[in-house]
């Protein structure tokens, strides 16, 4: 099992996922938009943002997504100056799901942060997601903060 | 009141801010470290980071920073390729606060996000800090989600 950065072709897998949490979408039948095309180039592009996808590969060549999330990595004046990484996006295959892949990405995420000098790793998860609240907690995490959005209308 | 990007010149008072939220330093008596000045020049060299701060200015020449916080415009695949941004280091000076600043400087943010085509504006903020919590919602925000953090040792 490894954590790596989703190249061009894992797209369509990446957007199956993103697209129906509870449903495994056949990522043939995925349209790729001209926006996430662009969204896409523009966080491969962005030094500080990575989206990884969790294969089954040992060679950092596995093709079959079994997970997915974003990192950000966030730079900042407090904890002396490092970066912290804020984690979106987080899916793993609905038909995969109870064999521990979602702690594995979640433990590769953290160590990559680490890796990397992160002080902090960061996320939010939607008031009624119970059963990830119980995940995040068993992983170490703190549920310290209410998390906060506001739409924006264009 | 203007919403304006930090200079150099700024830092020592931002820092202050963000040293004690209770009590008003004088900037002048802030140390900027090495790890201060590199963590500073990554955000302003950054396209996708910004540390802003509230001044008394008209003309983007005020020199007294009431308030500031950081606003991360993160790129990523849902809402049809729109940037989120998120907001950190959210300060008002301890001496000026209930006189509206706090509002005008999350309300000048959420407007620099939503004019830069952001469709969300997102935060957290500590558990315990109820009295934000319900500044927050009075600005629109939705206290939608739990928010969850871990430290990383190196």
């Amino acid at each position: 099992m490894i954590l790596r950065e989703a190249t061009r072709q894992d797209l369509p897998a990446v957007l199956a996922l993103l697209g129906d949490e509870d449903t495994v979408l056949d990522p043939t039948t995925i349209t790729v938009g001209e926006a996430h095309e662009r969204a896409f180039a523009a966080i491969g592009a962005d030094p500080r943002n990575e989206m990884l996808v969790l294969t089954d590969g040992t060679d950092g060549t596995g093709t079959v997504v079994l997970g997915c999330l974003q990192l950000t990595y966030i730079p900042g004046l407090a904890r002396n100056g490092q970066e912290r990484a804020l984690v979106e996006a987080v899916r793993v295959r609905a038909d995969r799901r109870g064999a521990g892949l979602g702690a594995e990405l979640m433990r590769l995420a953290a160590e990559r942060a680490r890796e990397r000098g992160c002080g902090l790793i960061q996320l939010t998860s939607g008031k009624r997601r119970t059963a990830a609240h119980r995940f995040y907690e068993r992983l170490g995490f703190a549920r310290s903060h209410e998390g906060f959005k506001l739409r924006l209308e264009p």
